[in-house]
């Protein structure tokens, strides 16, 4: 039964468009009409709603993911799911590790990492720039991940990281390489530092940095993913895609 | 400072070789000769140890995907760490998350989710063969994750997913469209059915079985991981590597 | 020097536009302002020349691909390049070879190989649909390779290809396996067939169909390209691109 | 009918092994068992042959590409056939086209160009290291291409061309961008450099190096050519292949 506040999926019934809203905050407008969200208290998880223009929706609890990739206001440069994701893993990130993150920037992924930390971890985010923190912070405290996360405004490259001491530390900012050095400084051994690079003289500097810095087993990747139409009987992949996000790095204090 | 039994990571200090050991294990043989991994017990995180033939290594806390990668037996159509990570945000699981996986195989993909929804999250794992269970109590007991699943040995198609409830079903398995009527009857609404096929015709029955069992929002991904040689002034990516391992297939229980 | 009728490219000095016109035609519009194209004639190649809003261009003789890729009316699925030349590879197709083409469509593929088997060869090249036929005949003649195209309006699945002798068949059809037995009548013993197929159910009736046709050395390619931001300092790819045409099947005839 | 000299392939008919030999060389071991070559004189195109141990093989005429990737001595940083005709097309060489080329190194890119400028075109190649001439002679000899090619010892960085007038220039060597000065003098108006890259440095030095030599319209290409295994019931790319190659540079004289 969806509650005041809830997110929840609204996946229509005959077709593929989806959106995200949130239960008790009246009517809001979809490309495919009008929805009662107010009338969505109350409705058990998975029953059928009816918008302004006669469009069924099937109404669901909304996954984090639903809610960050519908509803986060996200810049130009954001990091996308298959990129966020890989970082996830590459830092070895789970329930219970503390991390390091510069810049917070939208708080994309600043949110995916507090959702993998929960609930006794913890993301400490750096963010120079007042008018980035400000959207970070709506964005986080919609999604319900304030708790988790610990958000300072701070230039890294000047100031370091403070007194912290993290399992990782994961840098998306224009100058990583000056940053390593205070990266070494908090992580522990064996913990990560993983940084995201969109051209490749980015990523150069970024790997003489890493190695300069003394950290052990860097390695480059680059993720794609290739939607396809998931129609039997025509399946092939989608004709346009995004093709580049970035490439990530990543290396091992020792 | 490692106890007995902690896993540890070996990073050559001059090279890329890297071991995964178990600290008070005795003597063990590395392709760069024999490491005193009981001197290890109560050795500082991030020290030097020297092998038999005089290579340095650095002694850090293994992962659990260093731990799972290097020291797991995998059969021969495991699935691999890109794909997992995929698997684990499609299915939107996290700390906490309840998920039901067939079949178990070597244990990899239940190791990783496992790992993902500690503290209070479970995995059912079923698998219909014995000889595989076996080979992945072992895997899940080594890395430490054995509190957090729960393997039965149990032909989905033929028995079900039993009377549990969960937030996602994870399908590996030869014929998973045959396991999608029992995967609605367990699943939350809004919950994710994903699953892994390696051949166009085995996607394709399954997004015929996803619509006949009346999933929705059903998304076809591939995902594709091209690592980079990771030296500055000659960065290019590897020549040689995995092209294919299989696709990634989800939708969500209305 | 430019002849009256010649072909143009003009590459913008300042900026990355180009646009395809042909000398003596007059004033041509460009989203760069009008272009005298009366004046190019007598205008050595390499001239500068200025468009009415006083954008200057370089006037250089424009290649068979410039031609085909700026001027070519095309259809929805037209092949792209790179498939094209990956056809002409994948056929052995060269200087004298005799081809037999079905579908003709805008004629795309039929100019590339009729450009490739100059000055002896020659493309037979069929299409069931009269409108089609139309607007291949208007493109081949535009490029100035009627002479080695010979397009017949005929359904090779009912008709089959005539009395030809040739060394590759290339079919980018609806249902090419209809119309491989007609394909080994006049294909030379180790001539190769090519097909382009954009579905993966297309391709597997497709490799059956090769298969029972007697063909040998199926093979499948799926032919990516990805292009980059040609600037240095901030290489990396383009963001957004076509990630899926099609695939390229080949096999020969024994 | 083969004749004595001519290029035979044999491809296996129950499987996918494939030998190229020559008709009238005596008897030749393949992993099949001994071909004799000699009875292959005068035996029609698609006959039936038989190995020594047994093995049925289809005996057509070989391409061209069958001879250069079966029978080529190759170096280890050779082109892919998949890039040499993606040069050809970016170059926009054809039958006719007058085309200088640097380095030959082991004459395979040498011999596809050349086999693409017939009957009336050149390619003249330009070598500053003897022992690779040696190897091209002796390969572009044997596929029976050299009327079309003018190899010259010679290195381009310090004594450019010649006094040729060319419709295109390719580069494959360590310092492409200390021959584009060279390259503007020799190229035709509206003629392409196209440039083989195998690290980013390398590329990137290339890209200022065409702007620096006045070059217009610089486009950067990656090609990607996945290979599935070609059985219907089990369609799928190959598991490993080859990742990279390089990247293509091309660039316009204006």
């Amino acid at each position: 039964m969806f509650r005041r506040g809830d997110w929840v999926l609204l996946i229509e019934e005959r077709g593929g468009y989806k959106a995200v809203v949130r239960a008790g905050q009246g009517s809001v407008q979809t490309i495919r009409g009008y929805v009662d969200t107010d009338a969505l208290v109350g409705t058990p998880h998975g029953a059928s709603v009816v918008s302004s223009i006669g469009v069924r929706f099937r109404a669901v609890p909304a996954s984090v993911f639903d809610v960050i990739e519908h509803r986060f206001r996200l810049g130009a440069q954001a990091i996308y799911p298959k990129d966020a994701v890989y970082i996830v893993k590459a830092a070895a990130v789970g329930p219970g590790s503390v991390v390091a993150e510069a810049g917070t920037g939208s708080g994309f992924l600043t949110a995916v990492l507090a959702w993998y930390v929960r609930p006794w971890g913890l993301v400490y985010s750096f963010e120079k720039r007042a008018e980035h923190l400000r959207i970070a912070v709506r964005n986080i405290k919609n999604v319900g991940l304030m708790d988790y996360v610990d958000l300072q405004l701070r230039d890294v490259v000047k100031f370091g990281f403070g007194s912290v001491r993290v399992d990782a530390v994961v840098l998306d900012m224009g100058d990583p390489w000056n940053a390593l050095d205070h990266a070494v400084e908090v992580l522990k051994p064996g913990g990560a530092v993983v940084i995201f690079s969109t051209t490749v003289e980015h990523m150069s500097k970024s790997v003489e940095g890493l190695k300069r810095a003394g950290f052990y087993d860097v390695s480059i990747y680059e993720v794609f993913l290739r939607r396809w139409k998931p129609v039997a009987g025509e399946l092939r992949p989608e004709t346009f895609d995004v093709v580049h996000t970035g490439w990530l790095l990543s290396a091992r204090r020792g």
